[in-house]
């Protein structure tokens, strides 16, 4: 009487969680300082200063019962308001508090939007590989089918024959993630426009809206001045599913958001049925007092110094020994080509170096490799020398 | 392309919200000290002082990326062993922290309990009415059946003839809630070992266990003396969901946990299982903060004081009048009978003086109303002579 899908997701730890979990125990046996790990997307740099003041001053000024209470699920007024206006300023798109409901973190947001757009077992979700693994997790378990379309690994941007090949009656929504986990690449703006257009016709052809659901937790987190397109203000039909565990450094607290535009198709009922989706699988609301932090720092910026120190370490150096890498515009990832052209096997050879690297093939691209470099900036320092004798030997 | 259940659940608000927001709403034509609201099980009490203390203490002394950083899916092993040792000293078993799966509160520790347990769409959970109506909307997000067997409301106990003729080899749990929302009743010892009795009875029967799911948010609060039974120590197929929503008053903050005992039949795959299900519906850990606050703060307890006295107030007055009670001896619900034995009319004409109480039938009892006494002493005192004159009318 157990469930064998739920019993096998809870057995098998994904390849990153396998691979951090070795590099724990290496640390016992070989000593902490040998063992380079680049597995985890776990930010390495604090939560702004004005996080913990807001939940000290929350917590001083505030009536108790109104900090720690039950909020509406969709989140408080004061919160939702606060991310709308900031949408409205930043894009110049027209959000209001109606339109955003409030999450614990990108991955419910995921979830409840898969959970309203699932309108039976044949609808379909459309990610664009490189691609975060578990959306096939999210997107299964919402009772839809996931499918991947493989990469154009010449520059990372979408590959339009093939999304066009793949599109049919039953897609529901096509994932988008800019900046990229694994491969760290923005979409162009003029790759939004082709998309926006192949959607808008397949949309006409198929006879409903076909969705472009953008999961955007690394908005901030981009480098060199690149600018991120906002994709509502491309294609009405954009889900936004945001969180703030990257860009305030705050993973553990599980806080983002749902934005459905009231100019999308069927707006009020997507926005309902996430709702729905939300209230059936026990998320009654997102964290309280993080609500309320939120909204007292809706316009806290991350402190992008590491990352840029990490990245340009790497990056000038890795391309130096021979690498091939995808432009790394944003995020905290480099997405290197295999030497060999098989990221497994590169990431066992790694290993034997007690260096940890996730193959890229649980992200749809078997020839790569992703490196985290959300990581202590002496680690990169220590582990250059293996990255160099991997690459010649 | 919308889901059409979860559209229905996002647009139809429960019986209970409809209350509050009419109430909300009365309050702004009529004067808020003239709207009597007894619709929701919101706590009253602020959280004890220990709760501020310990966040004030986290952020000042501990490393901002461990505080607000993810934990393991499970929860930060030192909360999992704050819970277990918990659990060993209160109530004589042996947990230990591989037992504890900590949860976004009591709702989701169901929903992944549901997910755990449905092996396919025939599979069926029992609850004893009066239920808590989101049961069902949880049990059908996991894609099983939600029964309800009638309550016995000459006490509130167990109606195991009823229990009985309910049961089937598709049953996979019993849903347990004592103290009970919307009775305030607590099973009897005598009763759970009946229960125990019957359902070693029927798994041998059936050929596998039949689970109690015990959700206890409510295991803190009872009066007078009353000893709430542990009910692992009765019936080793026992799944408790607990929540510090009620006990420590931080409903808004979603913490909680799955105790699933390692004597417990198929114990490891159910714990597992459980995991699965909360990584499909996108549960990445409890929030993280929190779970170091009930790590410190393990043995608070929460202050009854207001509870006793509205209890009181309202129980001695109310009987005085007329109205007849289910025992309450926990949560903070008092469950009358209708003085027309119908609770929807009388919740009507209750509603026509202000006074917001809630029908039964959404509990599974049609003939009675709820009347939460987690609110201002005061609005009790303003509001006794409307129920007298319901009463009496």
């Amino acid at each position: 009487m157990i469930n064998e899908k739920n019993l096998q997701l809870g057995t098998a730890r994904s390849a990153i969680r396998e691979l951090f979990e070795y590099g724990k125990r290496q640390a016992a046996l070989v000593g902490a300082e040998n063992v380079f790990d680049f597995s985890l997307g776990n930010p390495s740099t604090p939560a702004p200063k004005e996080i913990n003041d807001a939940v000290t001053e929350i917590l001083s000024t505030c009536d108790p019962i109104a900090v720690h209470g039950y909020t509406s699920a969709q989140g408080s007024i004061e919160t939702r308001t606060a991310i709308a206006d900031s949408i409205t300023r930043r894009f110049g798109t027209s959000a209001d508090a109606d339109d955003i409901y409030v999450t614990c973190g990108a991955a419910a947001a995921l979830c409840c939007s898969f959970g309203a757009l699932t309108k039976d077992n044949n609808t379909e979700f459309i990610a664009i590989a490189p691609y975060f693994p578990e959306y096939k997790v999210f997107v299964e378990g919402a009772g839809a089918k996931f499918l991947a379309v493989p990469a154009k690994t010449d520059d990372f941007q979408i590959d339009f024959t093939r999304l066009e090949a793949t599109l049919n009656p039953n897609s529901a929504a096509v994932i988008i993630n800019s900046p990229n986990n694994p491969s760290g690449v923005v979409y162009s703006a003029d790759t939004i426009k082709k998309l926006s257009a192949l959607l808008e016709r397949k949309s006409e052809e198929f006879g409903h809206p076909i969705y472009i659901i953008a999961d955007e937790p690394y908005r901030e987190l981009v480098y060199d001045g690149i600018e991120v397109p906002f994709i509502p203000n491309y294609y009405r039909n954009t889900i936004v599913c945001y969180s703030y565990s990257k860009s305030l450094s705050l993973p553990g607290e599980r806080i983002g958001y749902i934005y459905v535009p009231k100019f999308a198709d069927n707006s009020r009922q997507v926005y309902a049925a996430a709702a729905g989706a939300g209230r059936a699988m026990g998320y009654v609301c997102a964290p309280s007092l993080l609500q309320q932090v939120i909204t007292r720092c809706i316009n806290a910026t991350p402190d992008l110094t590491n990352y840029e120190t990490n990245r340009k370490l790497l990056l000038e150096n890795l391309t130096t020994y021979g690498y091939e890498c995808a432009a790394p515009d944003g995020a905290f990832y480099l997405f290197i080509k295999a030497p060999d052209g098989d990221g497994n096997s590169f990431s066992e050879k790694a290993k034997e170096k007690n260096l940890l690297i996730v193959p890229g093939e649980s992200f749809g691209c078997k020839e790569y490799v992703r490196i985290s470099y959300c990581v202590d900036t002496d680690m990169i320092k220590r582990a250059l020398p293996c990255f160099k004798e991997l690459i010649e030997c």
